[in-house]
């Protein structure tokens, strides 16, 4: 089969890989309709984590199931599914309190990549999520989108308690800060603030449900947030960075007792105690646990009452993924979808 | 009057100190019943935090009014009452949300020093409760223990949403992390760990609700609670020391998704983004909201259902306040009362 490796900074490759087969009775093997292109995949892309050797690529897919291990009990083939970027067993103790990206027997995706013609996903019982029917082709975006990005704007606007009379504020106006917006709308927030300085990126957040936007970084974006709270910061606030910048700006930028919801990926951040002490903020986020949300983030597609697919402003065959990769990485796409 | 001063570190000296005097109209002056010495008092008096000048101290207090201002609505001279060591007016949105700690108009008792004979306190509708009538004098310890110790154990524990069916770890075996067991056992907790390598105080973290011992610290602490908790680690911790070790105990200690509650007052701690980012905790604390909690605390101390007025193993006159830090310095006590 055909798939995208990074081989160094810059250096996407699509090339063959060998066909993915089932190694474990639990294991499905899908046939991949769609992926797309990680914000966490620049990291690598950019030099920022190290790249030590050949990596397949890819953690968000939907798909076709192409065959099941012999203990798979729920899917079948034929069955278009949805997956997680953590495969997860959902039985366990840490699964069952809706932290399946932190399963005890969690394996990340991401190591086997799925921008690819085929992927082997383990505990594919745990893991996959089969839609009602075969979708309408318009739907498999936004379907690949509840995957990750929909999914971890989701889980942080879920973990900075985003709800009706709130006021939530987004750091970051990526593809997971927008969809942090959609699903602070879908919450009920009354007031929902983008830090944004990108035209499109803007107007993006204000077709999600964006009330404001404020252009300022940092102190001055945090300064313009309290003249627009009464000087007490928001309620809740959904970090989608990552950085110290970006960090500090989202744990300033929320009122004492608020909740900062984070799900940027950090890269070297290092919290002050003593400023996080007296900001007496509620702090939660990490990996998503994407697979709490799909089923009710599929329905939400399903009934076409939310669109998150219009993040993918770049759309391109497999083939192309370097270009997609670079795409996002100037900042001339906000999001890829890689088709096959 | 005479009160505790401190003017370098190691060197506290009770001395004639000024009478207070209504300055706002909505302050109250107290004679002050009983004071005491906190585990924050010895950042200071151990140099770790700078003393730059002669400083008044203390900031947990019980007394009985003396004294009202023209605005205060709910006092009158006579009334015994306990308050909280931050004034606020619990009427501002941020005190309506249970962040009295954080009050728009908060102040800051320790710098107006309540190891003395009388102490003014502002906002004194907001800040002060009074008790139903002059308490039993047996009781003014666990009255006492409500204005920061206890309200401090308290919120820890309801940070780190402490509830039936959950195991409770508890990082620090001062009077604060003592009262966080006490907390944690009258919030309903199944399970109930404290670290802790000093025998007199494991025996009172038994005598308050405390079902586990473990000696170990860091990273050896953390492997031992998980093998109590099926390797999960805990679903509610309580930190409360404020250094880089019990900070990372205590995440460490944490199951994911569960719930960290932090009082130690934080000094030099940075937190590594990434192994937090990882965790998948919820870190939520700072300075307790005891305003808060004051009704309840002293309801069931007026019903003697607590005791938490155990902490205190010493009690001297305010006239040695000296030896009551000393004795706090070097472990020799628990917590210092001091009588009036």
């Amino acid at each position: 089969m055909r798939g995208a490796v990074l081989y160094a900074p810059g250096d996407v490759r699509v090339e063959d890989r060998a066909d993915p087969t089932i190694i474990e009775p639990t294991d499905a093997i899908i046939k991949v309709a769609a992926a797309c292109v990680c914000g966490s995949d620049l990291w690598p892309y950019r030099g920022i984590q190290p790249v030590t050797e050949p990596s397949p690529m890819g953690h968000e897919y939907v798909g076709v199931v192409e065959e099941v291990g012999s203990a798979v009990r729920t899917l079948a083939p034929g069955q278009f599914v949805v997956g997680s970027f953590f495969a997860s067993d959902n039985t366990c103790e840490i699964c069952r309190a809706g932290y399946q990206s932190r399963c005890v027997h969690a394996v990340p995706v991401g190591a086997i990549g799925t921008q690819a013609q085929y992927a082997r996903i383990p505990l594919a019982d745990g893991t996959l999520v089969a839609t009602p029917a075969t979708p309408e082709p318009d739907l498999i975006p936004s379907l690949l989108a509840a995957s990750d990005v929909l999914g971890t704007g989701w889980f942080a606007a879920v973990a900075a308690e985003a709800a009706p009379g709130k006021t939530v504020a987004v750091v970051g106006d990526g593809a997971v800060g927008l969809l942090g917006v959609l699903a602070a709308k879908q919450l009920g927030a009354e007031r929902i603030v983008i830090f944004s300085r990108h035209a499109d990126r803007q107007k993006l957040a204000i077709d999600f449900g964006a009330t404001d936007v404020i252009a300022e970084r940092g102190d001055a974006g945090v300064a313009h947030l309290k003249e627009l709270t009464g000087g007490l910061g928001a309620h809740s606030v959904i970090e989608a960075v990552g950085t110290q910048e970006s960090m500090m700006q989202a744990i300033g930028a929320t009122r004492p007792g608020g909740h900062v919801g984070y799900v940027g990926v950090t890269h070297g951040v290092q919290l002050p105690g003593m400023e996080l002490f007296f900001s007496g903020v509620h702090l939660h986020g990490g990996p998503a646990p994407v697979r709490r949300f799909l089923p009710e983030l599929i329905d939400l597609v399903w009934k076409r009452e939310i669109d998150p697919g219009k993040v993918f402003d770049l759309t391109l065959p497999l083939e192309q993924a370097a270009e997609g990769y670079a795409a996002m990485d100037e900042r001339r796409a906000i999001k890829t979808l890689l088709t096959l």
